[in-house]
């Protein structure tokens, strides 16, 4: 009974994260959408920490503010429904939801904190910071992207 | 003299802009995918404005802040040379640079304004806000976006 009710509720989480999109294909190009976004404002402050353009502290602390929003985005277009839509997206998504979902955090968190170290305007924080949320790109497209 | 001095400032501000983005492929797929990312958040807003979801003013303030974030970036995915990236976009887009650029100025500024209505908790301020919004978002589409 109690195991009816568990089922029923994550049943309803389930509708509730889907029905955000109209459809799959929606969730899919909205989360390659984000990925994708993300990842140009992301390899600008790359290009900087890595001494490949001068570093600029206003275009370094804009960029990271765009990433710090965009990082909350692309966890909701992996939703239940969305398993097939994609050749990039491992199945181990699905099969390790709380895994995926620390991991997705641990993003978030690394790109708020890209975006608080980038305001400072100090070079040496911002290349800990930019270092630390590569990290956690790195890990989750290591654990859960086709390449 | 002059003349050419405009002209070569202009090819300096052109390779600027292009240099943002390393193919313009990309630029293509940046723009996409802002303009694809901020309609989902907008139709969200859209659908509690219409009473097709009940208001809940927090998911508004949230979506609406994305949509304010989001709205500044699409415009730079339409630099030269990115005219025949994609069927959508008319070629007028490039041929009235100043007058694409103030439509997009005018989307701006009135996704800026619906993310501080969305903040009030009043519905008609969202209202009247998501109306002003969506007319930028038609008034350009209507000029520049082949259906």
């Amino acid at each position: 009974m109690r195991r009816h009710f568990a089922a029923a509720l994550l049943g309803l989480a389930a509708s509730c994260a889907q029905a955000q999109f109209a459809r799959a294909e929606d969730a899919v190009k909205y989360r390659q959408g984000t990925l994708f976004v993300l990842s140009q404002h992301f390899t600008r402050i790359g290009a900087m920490v890595n001494g490949r353009v001068p570093y600029d502290a206003r275009a370094a602390a804009e960029n990271a503010e765009i990433v710090a929003v965009l990082a909350k985005l692309p966890g909701a277009g992996f939703g239940p429904g969305t398993e097939h839509g994609s050749r990039g997206a491992k199945p181990e998504i699905w099969t390790e939801q709380a895994r995926f979902k620390e991991q997705n955090e641990r993003f978030i968190a690394e790109a708020t904190r890209l975006a608080a170290a980038a305001k400072t305007h100090n070079l040496d924080q911002l290349k800990a910071a930019y270092a630390a949320t590569a990290a956690t790109c790195k890990a989750c497209h290591d654990a859960y992207r086709n390449n």
